[in-house]
């Protein structure tokens, strides 16, 4: 594996402004920041993609995503709104090779849009098309 | 409050494709999928944002969340990364006013993109900037 940037913030190897340190995982704040506030939580040890990480790692990342949000709610960082996602491989947008939240406040007039782009109109399906996919997912659950 | 399209679902008023109910979420098919299989997990209990859930709904939707993308995975529906996420607040893009959890399958050539757009350009932050930012952070936390 390539030399991964944010388990050399997690080391101390790189430097990072963190506000969060946790048994699972931490949370530092965005170098390119789409807003002021804007954190990335990460899992502690090195794990590529989502799907990979145990349940106590998914339960404390998003936890710790909550906490961070409230906090930055509560300062004095324009906070009205929040966009928290993961974009969870290349083809989603995926920049990090280790599994990233990101936690971006909002506000009114900050001149940003999250949208999905699509080449195609998103239609509204069928209901017996989505039983049928339901059917599918609920197969492995 | 006004009538809540996801409350009606959960209590059975509104017909929806189920893929799992659990103690504290449950999770069905968006009406209008960015691609096959795109699920969204809400709180069985109203709650309208974020960081107004309680610790253990909050993890519940998340591993929910994991556990469905690994069977959307394991399952024929095309998806080779995704896009995780939460549109908190109007400002942010939230829809319908019960929080909820958007897992979108993504796969090569699915035409989509999901993006900020942002009217300014996105800058690397001076250090001393973030430190400050996570000082603020902090001391909430």
């Amino acid at each position: 594996m390539d030399r991964c940037l944010f388990c050399d913030i997690i080391s101390g190897a790189s430097e990072a402004s963190f506000v969060y340190k946790g048994k699972y995982c931490s949370a530092f704040l965005d170098l390119f920041p789409i807003n002021p506030g804007h954190t990335i939580v990460i899992p502690n040890q090195h794990f590529t993609l989502f799907e990979s990480m145990p349940e106590e790692v998914v339960s404390e990342m998003f936890i710790a995503a909550q906490k961070i949000y409230k906090a930055i709610i509560s300062s004095d960082i324009p906070c009205d709104a929040g966009n928290i996602f993961i974009s969870n491989g290349k083809i989603a947008g995926q920049e990090v090779e280790h599994c990233h939240l990101h936690v971006v406040p909002r506000y009114p007039g900050d001149k940003k849009l999250m949208k999905f782009i699509s080449k195609e109109e998103i239609i509204k399906s069928y209901r017996v098309q989505l039983d049928k996919i339901a059917k599918q997912i609920k197969k492995f659950l």
